[in-house]
């Protein structure tokens, strides 16, 4: 069981700051993600892509938003437990919470905030038979350690940047890496493009285009995958199977927690501090839904702020919170560490 | 009569940040601050100091993110009037507003943004006889155009950083700088401190401590400074006397508005779109109190973003907006310019 002051499920940018936000209350966090990495929906859909309307910065790939924000909340050593969904929860007799894991991990803690935006992302997977039987036997929707497939021969389905950015990145770690796509035409970033035809001619990939996966063999292990290609079949042997068809996000599970769910999101107060109709538990971000909601990355970062102050009363009833400014008081990590700003000094001058 | 569709009241970040939302909406701003410069707080009290909990940011200088601020909305080309306060406000038949500045200039708007901090910034005056007169005489309480003092004789009197770091910068522009403290004892940023030691070592700057301006002379125009030191009375000659004793913000004239006003801020409905009881009036940043309300810069941006939408509706009556991410559909300036992230390609490997 892992206890913490603030469980977050959902580590996009919401959840993250939340971290940050909480840390300078001298609250611990800890956060759940169905996905493999940090980040969220810049992490998993627009990586490379630019952000224009976060505050202070003209221009920032996503990708560099969830880096700073990473680097940003290190001093708080927040917990992740990544790759895993939130699926129950159980309210306890002191008013506190247990939330399950659909892995059956347990978390407790007397604060939920679900930042968990348009839901956890399910991948979208291929209409073939028994394809659940193989589920982690060596079928794979999501890529959490690479290492995995060192000196392995890989399959990748798909069309679009995951497919083609994962199959360059895996050309230099699998042993043989196998694209399979339904039509001649990717579609993804130029570069992306030119780097693995330069790898398909330079025989670093093998392209099978266009074709379709239609059925998976394997006793124990995927083995081989039979595929049609062009109306004719053919058998391939691999030790893993990658279809990346995109992600679909559900909100899911959290829908029968007893919360209040307008428009497939959390109705929350917005007029206070973004607490659902359950006490203890908050949601924020693009998960919640109030009067004039706009689902931006810089109202996430707000409504974390103000759910952080009531989750301190919740935590430390009655007790005063006294709002300090960063560049006042600097910032003292839970790993030690002190960030301050420079002194003034008073000093003669003669 | 400068005509806008949002007149912003105060260039602090909250302010600034505004004039991108609004550019989103294609909504035109116009900006009136009493200080010479935008920034607001963080140019005008710590701009070489960093912050910590802007999201994103693991540390940035106050001075850069108003740069960043600067830079990020310069596509929607704000007007900008500084060094003018807003003195009074007049509803309009129509529904809007027409705001006269102290200097007697004329704003005309149908949505006011009030983004006034903790109120128009005002100089700490020091107790000296007919100063009144002096100022715009030769008495300058801010310094707007350093060039005004190129070759010229000044006497600046302080003991911060403001007087410390406008001696450094216009030892290089006057003819004659005269620094007048009453202790020995500068406090400031250390590097400031040493470079004053050092101008004053080279002759650069004059030192006149402790000591004190208690009179000023000239008929029509500052020609000669009474000075205490030590007990001892004596005359020095000057062109200008620019006392920095520093700023206390004052709510001022915006406080009979006839605006509600609670613990010197302006209650708004949080709950919606942050307006105050004036319809077509709307407070945001730190100028604004509603339950829970933080006075931080994160605040203030998530405020001005969703203010924009209900200008947008006053301004565009019936009319439907759909919100649009900035990194999907680009952003188009106003100057003509349009960011956008690299398309997709569709392309054949072949
Ligand atoms: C292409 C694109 C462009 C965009 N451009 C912009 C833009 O320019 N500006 C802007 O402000 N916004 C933009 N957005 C929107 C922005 O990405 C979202 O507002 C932001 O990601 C919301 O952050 P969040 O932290 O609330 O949620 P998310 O980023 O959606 O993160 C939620 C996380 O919670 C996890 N989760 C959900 N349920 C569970 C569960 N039960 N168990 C475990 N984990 C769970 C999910 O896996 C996910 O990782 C864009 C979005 C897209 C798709
Ligand atoms: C030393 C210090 C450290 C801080 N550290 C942090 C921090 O670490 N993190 C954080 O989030 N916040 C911090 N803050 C607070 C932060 O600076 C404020 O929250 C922020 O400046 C508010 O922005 P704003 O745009 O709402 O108002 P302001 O920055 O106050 O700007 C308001 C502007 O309006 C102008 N104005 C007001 N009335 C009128 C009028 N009638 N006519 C014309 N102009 C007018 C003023 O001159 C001013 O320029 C700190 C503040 C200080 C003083």
């Amino acid at each position: 069981m892992i206890k913490t002051d603030i469980l977050i499920i959902g580590a996009g940018p919401t959840g993250l700051f939340a971290v940050f936000e909480a840390g300078l209350l001298k609250l611990k966090c800890h956060i759940l993600d169905a996905l493999p990495q940090p980040g969220g929906q810049l992490s998993e859909l627009y990586p490379k892509k630019p952000i224009y309307d976060i505050p202070g910065f003209p221009e920032v790939l996503a990708g560099d938003l969830v880096d700073g924000l990473m680097e940003q909340i290190k001093q708080f050593e927040p917990g992740f437990t990544l790759g895993e969904r939130a699926e129950t929860i159980e309210k306890q007799e002191d008013g506190s919470f247990i939330v399950t894991s659909n892995k059956g991990k347990k978390f407790h803690a007397p604060v939920i905030a679900i930042a968990g935006g348009l839901g956890s992302f399910e991948p979208r997977k291929p209409l073939i038979e028994d394809i659940e039987f193989y589920e982690d036997k060596g079928v794979k929707y999501f890529i959490k350690n690479p290492e995995k497939f060192r000196d392995k021969r890989v399959v990748i389905a798909g069309g679009g940047d995951s497919a083609l950015d994962w199959s360059i990145f895996l050309a230099n770690v699998a042993s043989e890496v196998t694209l399979i796509h339904r039509r001649n035409e990717f579609r993804g970033a130029l570069d992306s493009v030119e780097k693995v035809q330069e790898l398909k001619s330079a025989g670093k990939i093998k392209l099978i285009t266009p074709a379709e996966v239609i059925g998976i063999h394997g006793a124990e292990h995927v083995e081989a995958l039979d595929i049609e290609e062009n109306g004719a079949h053919r058998k391939i042997e691999t030790d893993y199977f990658i279809p990346l068809f995109g992600l679909t996000p559900k909100l899911g599970p959290i829908a029968d927690w007893g919360l209040e769910i307008e428009k497939n999101a959390i109705k929350v107060n917005n007029a206070l501090d973004y607490q659902t109709n359950i006490p203890g538990i908050f949601a924020i971000g693009d998960v919640n839904t109030y009067p004039g909601k706009l689902k931006l990355i810089l109202c996430g970062f707000h409504e974390a702020t103000l759910m952080c102050q009531a989750a301190y009363q919740i935590i430390n009833p009655g007790k005063k919170y006294v709002l300090k400014y960063t560049t006042v008081s600097g910032v003292d990590g839970f790993d030690g560490t002190r960030k301050e700003a420079p002194k003034a000094v008073v000093k003669a001058i003669v």
